[in-house]
């Protein structure tokens, strides 16, 4: 962990640089994979996954309602309650988040509307690793519902003996998900983006992974399947001042070192109090921590930073754009109100990033690496897109006809003026008749 | 022109089958412009700028007020009105794309919102070729100012002799963009993404172009930088049956095909007599058109399907994703319902493409190629991005905590859960001193 007092703006960049990702070489990797699964589908499918995830060629890619059933009665009653406490707060956020639109008459007889409607078929990956990520479906499939998409598709890899978490299973019974497979990495991006003859062809695919996962979602978003975002290593801003707690402060960067060897915490703060109460903080903590080598990784991209005042810490974090801010400040509104780019925003002494990461309602899919310039997290309209219509009388086309001929007369689009031409002297001769 | 009469299911695929963009070597091509830019700067834009566009080496690419000044005197009070009441229906309706969200307690003491906000810096491409696309920088400049973007650029390629469309440049000062160049192809959508001396870096490029721009983007979309869309060749649907005006039908099919020799326009329909009375008025009008070569060329990519009714009709269309779809039916209203994949949708026989395209109030830039099964044409939203906040109290992570930690301890992240216990802990010791 370094430590800044009153950097310069050229050590800025230097602060804020995250973990390189996804080489030419990983692409180079990847596009072979790609190819390979949209040429020969399944086999190809079976192939990497007894190469990377060292499974037996005899799995079976598709998940069994058996193994669903099995998984039902093991899993202990206080998971099962935080579940239904997650997916209640989650459901209900993403709920608020369907949109009313309503006709809008932009000129007497112009009729113009927006109708937002699910799509169709949607990929969701989750990641498997040491732990089942069991948040990252329940962010997932929660506002797939919602929007009402008609077939999702999960995949997960397995673990080498082919078995898949008994939580995770538990989830899919939960969503009434029927097609899960066993199927990670690079192939299943590709079996989503191009169909095999198990796994359908997705519209869009949504889900985090490592940079595998991550560069052949890249490649094939260039090839007619939508993403959800680009998602690189997991990172947090920390804004604190005198009235922050250190040890809160302490517990919430260490949880986000904690992701992985590639994540990145910042605090920045104007109060050099609360920094060097932080650091003995952090040394306190980390010592029981069990994923130590992890976050000491991890904490050498990570900093604290103090900065002279609130517009400074503001201008900042702007610039970073953080997947998640924390702000445990006495001027926690002016932050509020004046932050342009960040990922989801956690407010006050006891909201900790763990919140948002499983169970107030928000989703946490959220834009890393910068991405919070441009894109927004998941949301119940990630899962949705919007049709527009127009529908104009003959009152409509009399009224605005003119505008369009010579707005495509300027552009020298002579049959584009012609189909309102046409219609106009229809209508002329109707009067006439 | 193709006419296809009951095909098979299999048939389908070969009609809708578009014309295919960006293959290996254009990729190539284009990300060799794209290093040289990102390291050369405007010395590399300058370069190609000579190559491509023929331009003068003395050439400065920044579009001067003095230009802009000239130009205003030469626009005719006609076109000036036009764009008057094209600007006030795209306001209008884009206006009302404005998202208004609200707090949600999705558990006693724990609230959360999102809150959309404007995404900084939006670089707009227009295209030039032999038309000054207006239409399409009012597309672009219009949400992008009601979102209230702080920094817009646009890029325009220019004529051979340095100049831009005076329309164009009359626009410019409408919208009030200061920051407007004479860069056209690759090399401004590198500018755009990666910044030069001239031109700053953008968060978010929009606008169609050719194959090497469509290429571009694609590519600096995997390098932190936001696209729009994928943008390919356009094209329209149109579903008529016997209530339809063979002679409206015929011009909107021409209009389409008039964008370009790789344009596809489909007309479906279930009525022989429609699909007879069409075909003699596409032969009558296109006799007259002037972009005649342009036409026959993208009519052999076209086709008159005959279908049996409107099932197959709407299952047809929602397979093909059109761009751009029309109905003029007296089913209109089933098909509106059951619409599932489009980009905007023309409804009635008063309804031509061309009001979307120019001034109903509808954005024209949309999904191609079959991507409306996964994405929406632009919108204000398009522009702006949303932030997810979370505010706990005291009274909400007690309710919470223990649904936080059990989840957290289920992933096996120790920390995270920490982050909530020594909140939980705080608490407890606050009541019993």
């Amino acid at each position: 962990m370094k430590i800044y007092k009153y950097p310069s703006k050229k050590t800025f960049k230097e602060i804020m640089q995250r973990s390189v990702i996804n080489s030419n070489e990983i692409f180079t990797d990847v596009r072979k994979i790609l190819v390979d699964v949209k040429t020969n589908g399944d086999a190809a499918v079976k192939k990497y996954s007894q190469k990377f995830d060292q499974v037996a060629p005899s799995l079976e890619i598709g998940i069994t309602q058996k193994e669903i059933k099995e998984a039902k009665k093991k899993i202990p009653n206080d998971l099962k309650e935080a579940i239904n406490v997650a997916f209640a707060n989650i459901s209900k956020f993403h709920s608020s988040q369907l949109i009313k639109t309503e006709k809008i008459e932009t000129t007497n007889g112009v009729i113009c509307w927006q109708k937002y409607v699910p799509i169709e078929n949607v990929g969701l990956y989750i990641p498997g690793g040491t732990a089942p990520l069991l948040s990252t479906l329940m962010m997932l499939a929660i506002p797939a519902k919602i929007a009402g998409c008609k077939n999702l598709v999960v995949c997960t890899p397995p673990k080498s003996d082919g078995s898949v978490d008994q939580a995770m299973l538990y989830l899919l019974d939960y969503f009434k998900i029927e097609n899960a497979f066993k199927v990670g990495g690079a192939q299943a991006i590709a079996a989503m983006a191009y169909g095999t003859e198990s796994i359908s062809k997705m519209d869009k695919i949504f889900g985090p992974g490592n940079q595998y996962v991550t560069a052949a979602k890249q490649l094939v978003s260039l090839d007619n399947t939508a993403i959800d975002m680009p998602a690189g290593p997991s990172e947090v801003a920390i804004i604190a001042d005198e009235t922050a707690n250190p040890g809160f402060v302490a517990a919430d960067f260490l949880s986000q070192l904690e992701h992985g060897a590639d994540s990145q915490a910042i605090i920045i703060t104007d109060s050099k109090k609360l920094l060097d109460a932080t650091i003995i903080e952090i040394e306190k903590q980390q010592a029981v921590l069990s994923r130590k080598k992890l976050i000491e990784k991890a904490a050498q991209k990570s900093s604290i930073v103090l900065l002279e005042n609130k517009e400074d810490i503001l201008n900042f974090v702007n610039d970073y754009a953080p997947e998640h801010l924390i702000i445990s400040t006495k001027e926690n509104k002016f932050y509020i109100e004046n932050i342009k780019n960040a990922g989801s925003v956690f407010i006050g002494n006891y909201t900790p990033e763990s919140a948002g990461d499983y169970a107030s309602g928000t989703n946490h899919t959220l834009p890393t690496n910068g991405a919070a310039k441009a894109y927004s997290g998941l949301s119940t309209l990630s899962f949705m897109k919007a049709i527009t219509f127009q529908e104009i009388s003959k009152t409509g086309i009399k009224k605005l006809g003119q505008t369009i001929e010579i707005l495509a007369e300027t552009e020298q689009l002579q049959a584009h003026k012609n189909a309102v031409t046409i219609r106009l002297k229809q209508i002329e001769n109707e009067k006439l008749s």
